[in-house]
């Protein structure tokens, strides 16, 4: 918190010191709360040479920039400072010379949302919270059962009826209170927020806590150091609330700020065309517009995104777009990311992959630009929609019969 | 393979070049050869400051203990330098004073079988194929998989007709041809191994590759280093085929004949107890008989180990021993590391906790002693087991009604 000088609100811009915990007194729950640090403090102590000398290989390693206190105690897994990798072989694929993947898939429990809840039990334990709560389904639930129990935390997550099981196990294994709300992910949402007030547990809302999306800037920030401060053209992020792709361009904005890197990325933000409510806003310049959300990218298929504000406006200062993808775009995406670098992207993640190509056919990215896609999620995560993604194996006998003609249709023999 | 001096069979002694590829000539299919170096002049390069100053955090950073030239191509995913966790809530629940995690479930494909497939295609590329094939469900034919795909290579993975469709999955993600054969896993590999005969394949069979092993090894290598050269009184793997506790312990010897290390860990080798003829090998002094496996934890519910010998030797090398824990001690420790740690194992790593905590339930492992447990593999890789692993979520209606009984039965609130 040493160089934290307060929050500020999104919407009407009014300032509050860290007293406040989650959203805007004046506004209410839509108040959300950006973090504001004293920047040519910073600047003191963050330099590319003192980078360079830190032993520190996870997403702490830009403690300046993040809200905690010096002496925050911090949760046992390394998250973040996951790898960048060029791959040619997609570039060429997407009618690119080059390409950057940076793989959170490489994250403790599997996806970017460990930066977030590693940011959320911190601060739940600085607040001398015992238990921390959030209504999800998806990653955000996952990151935060593991987090909490790397630091020692209780977590009680709320997800829906629906909620897969598969999903639901993983919070088991995590020792979480997992609460199955009879009714849909809004009912769950609204029984988190008053149970949290009620009881008196930290919430890790992402929709509400300012601190989150400080974690999730960690991927920006080390982007901008693999790359060795040469950031791309370009940089593609899958949208769904829109609190990620805000945080990736507070990252570019603060290295910039800092003059760390010379010109900031143009950021391509890419929906769903099923859950593209975001997308919408930003093109038409209206207010948010609530949808029914139908897509396969289940960690994007947001139909009231509560950063949806944040999202546009960092778009719209980068310069960059926004682009919608559909769902068979997506598979594809899925498929040609595993083919050709060995990186298994859930489909939230290979919808960034699927907005680079689009945009490419399209004209928006330049064919000689260079890209860096984030990679929000490990595909093992949501096996049920890679296999829509597969076709099936061969059938062989045990003793090759047919093997060979199987083999000159793969162009294996001749 | 600059230092590499040739290849000496586990069997029979005999020593060959490199020339040789797999098995020995003398004994056949079963004489598994093991990767000589010259050590003295590896010592010349390979010091603790030597390696403090590299900047290639990856398995890679021991070239000069790895069978790979100079000149070597890489596969562009990294692999390796997993995080090493000391955990001291689990350490407690298991009756320990220090008690430390190498969590190799954050490999590219989620387990350490990485390692292996990175020197596989390595190897392959080195020898100009363009096709690696093997014979596995789990987790060699995923690693393969990926890794071929990050080096550009095909992969052919033969998978037995039971093969679970979500492992299958992984493979074509990553592009795989995978052929299904009808029968069992003897009938998949059989057919694996003629084709690769037939076709001229490279073999990543690791029940006749010798270079595979070296790559596991490089876990051990890692250990030392990240523990600052001060190796734990235990080390704890679990053990199916027997190569990868074989190439722990090659790792600890090398790294003791290099002067890095002052003494070598105890090796604690952990079976299934209904997939342990190892174990039964080591106890009896007898040669290994071999079984029908039925265990939970897949990845070693190996019946026909091919590197048995490698492993008993290795494990009597240490003055370590090795015992069995029942599929209930496993799926207990799947519970207690999720909730204790934030590690989500999958089964079969797993069962080294297990089997630590049995052992010092049974005195082998004394209360005060160091020990390492290799989480071999990732959780998300096999959900349904995890599911047999947890209780059921609590049912709640969207009104919040039986809340708070549930949270008094928690013990959340009073």
């Amino acid at each position: 918190m040493e160089f934290v000088t307060g929050l500020k609100c999104v919407f009407c811009g009014a300032t509050y010191s860290t007293r406040v915990t989650y959203t805007c007194p004046a506004c209410g729950i839509t108040g959300m709360l950006d973090v504001q640090y004293d920047y040519p403090a910073i600047a003191k102590h963050l330099t590319r040479r003192s980078l360079a000398n830190r032993k520190e290989f996870s997403h702490w390693r830009y403690r300046e920039l993040l809200p905690i206190r010096k002496d925050a105690v911090l949760p046992s897994l390394p998250v973040g400072w996951t790898p960048v990798v060029q791959t040619d072989s997609l570039a060429r694929h997407l009618g690119l010379r080059t390409l950057y993947l940076k793989d959170d898939g490489r994250n403790p429990t599997g996806s970017l949302k460990d930066r977030a809840s590693a940011v959320g039990v911190v601060k739940a334990r600085e607040k001398q919270h015992k238990i921390i709560a959030c209504a999800s389904t998806g990653n955000a639930a996952s990151s935060l059962a593991g987090m909490a129990a790397s630091m020692g935390l209780k977590s009680v997550i709320f997800v829906p009826e629906r909620a897969p099981e598969p999903k639901v196990t993983q919070l088991l294994i995590f020792g979480a209170t997992v609460l199955r709300v009879r009714g849909g992910y809004e009912d769950a949402f609204q029984l988190s927020q008053s149970s949290c007030e009620r009881w008196g547990w930290y919430n890790r809302n992402s929709a509400i806590n300012p601190y989150l999306v400080e974690g999730k800037k960690t991927v920006g920030l080390e982007i901008c150091e693999q790359l060795d401060w040469q950031v791309p053209d370009w940089v593609a992020v899958s949208v769904g609330d829109g609190c990620t792709i805000a945080g990736v361009w507070k990252a570019f904005h603060e290295m910039k700020t800092l003059g760390l890197i010379e010109g900031t990325p143009k950021m391509l933000g890419v929906q769903a065309a099923g859950a593209a409510p975001v997308t919408t806003a930003f093109s038409t310049g209206e207010p948010l517009k609530p949808i029914e959300p139908h897509t396969i990218a289940d960690s994007i298929a947001v139909g009231v995104p509560r950063n949806w504000k944040k999202a546009v406006l960092a778009v719209q200062a980068s310069g960059g777009t926004m682009i919608n993808v559909e769902d068979e775009e997506i598979l594809e995406a899925m498929r040609c990311t595993g083919r050709l670098t060995g990186i298994f992207a859930e489909p939230a993640a290979a919808t960034a992959i699927a907005g680079v190509r689009r945009a490419v056919e399209e004209g928006i990215i330049g064919r000689k630009a260079s890209v860096l896609a984030v990679v929000t999620g490990n595909g093992l995560k949501d096996i049920r929609s890679a296999q829509a993604a597969v076709t099936k194996p061969f059938d062989i006998a045990p003793d090759g019969t047919g093997l060979e003609d199987i083999l000159k249709d793969q162009g294996f023999v001749s």
